[in-house]
């Protein structure tokens, strides 16, 4: 099997990785990084295999890691073995995992999504957080949801800490990105219910009258949601809250409002 | 009324307050710092007043911040005014809040919790990133939990990143800090159960028996609950996982389990 050995930090294709933490550059690309074995398995499992593998040199051998670099190589791609500290330059990070994959994005547009294929969507607008953003997706390959859409200007889904934070959803969801025109033109195209967590004419989140799919909509983290984009909801919902805020972290509202519609749905 | 100006970089208050950003000084110091007229506020409303108020120069005027700094005046603590740059240094972002308030530890002892004071519990064992910790009382607050009881080695809700993410709940959740060991005796000593999310011997979280005081326990990001920990608790729960992983974000699945026993116990 032949591999390629990268041993300067002057390397275009380290100078090029690298770049991709960055989300000009990934944009420009089309490409983005994941790291880590079990990340990159949970890719490989749900048939994303990267275009390029970067392994440190000196790494404990693993059977997955070596189906890996087979699927890698049949596919056409790269595999590439490089010094720790060309790792560490390349993630960022001091103390970088044995392994990184570089996957093209794919097709994130709304008619790429499949709607009748899930009876839950997460859609987040304006979310600025990729801490966040890899959590929603999270949460939504345990609900079952279909996908996430973003709407407006959210953080990037392909960036390392949101594709760290989703723990492998973010190859497993759909992602789609739109404007929110565009998304309410879409949306109601068929049938599909709009739901948003509110304090603006909410009824109580227990026992609401959820139908499939439900879209579960959450705002910027301080901000909220634009009183349009609530009054354009199907449904406004409101959660108990007993303390002195008024508001959840939109992650976690997302989380509480799909595990009482996954129930409400008799799913 | 009289106001200390600090000018220079190198003046002792400058490093005594940018020391605070290590967990190392503000554990020797007993000091942690808090940034934000909002958060400033919240912890006004619930009592907590900073020891010391630095604000930038040519800020705007805002009556809260004058009511703090009366409040701060009054009870012996010192108002600092600095240049936008030192303000900087000290939060070490480039882009600070106008205003940065530093205060005093409070008693973070079991002892200290009147566990018959609120029907919610939560409970972080291991839980690293600060973040998840300062979401947890953020969830904490909006439950009407009492407090959060942070087992073994946690990430330090007086950081930054966590009084942050907390969005003021710091200041008005109790924290205690403990052994598992220490926990569990005082734990014992009165009524309470103890619930875990678990996959092991576990109910459905829905309409499991819930009983007040409920406390409830979530493990490390990436390890869970250790196997005896899961044991020693009264109920174990399951939440449903309809894709491939098998777990929440630990914040995200302490909110899930926490809004269920709030509607289980008909708070």
């Amino acid at each position: 099997m032949t591999r390629r050995q990268i041993t300067g930090f002057s390397n275009p294709t380290v100078k090029y990785l690298r770049s991709l933490r960055d989300k000009k550059h990934r944009r420009r690309e089309g490409k983005f990084l994941a790291e880590g074995l079990r990340l990159l398995t949970d890719a490989h499992e749900s048939g994303r295999v990267p275009e390029m593998l970067v392994m440190a040199e000196g790494r404990d051998p693993h059977p997955l890691l070596a189906k890996l670099e087979n699927s890698v190589e049949a596919a056409g791609g790269s595999v590439v073995e490089t010094s720790h500290d060309i790792l560490a330059k390349i993630t960022g990070k001091s103390n970088p995992q044995a392994v990184v994959g570089m996957f093209e994005e794919w097709d994130s547009s709304l008619s790429a999504l499949d709607r009748s294929g899930a009876p839950i969507w997460l859609v987040a607008q304006a979310l600025r957080d990729p801490g966040n953003l890899g959590t929603m997706l999270r949460t939504g390959d345990a609900v079952g949801a279909g996908g996430l859409i973003l709407i407006d200007d959210c953080a990037d889904p392909f960036s390392v800490e949101a594709v760290r934070a989703s723990m492998g959803a973010v190859f497993t969801q759909s992602i789609a990105t739109a404007r929110w025109e565009e998304f309410i033109e879409w949306l109601r195209q068929e049938p599909g219910q709009l739901v948003a967590a509110s304090l603006r004419d909410a009824v109580p989140y227990r026992d609401a009258p959820y139908t499939a799919p439900c879209f579960i909509l959450v705002g910027n983290e301080s901000q909220g949601l634009p009183e349009d984009y609530e009054a354009a909801c199907d449904l406004r919902v409101t959660m108990p809250m007993r303390g002195r805020a008024d508001s959840l972290n939109a992650a976690v509202a997302a989380a509480v409002l799909a595990y009482e519609v996954l129930d409400s749905l008799k799913l």
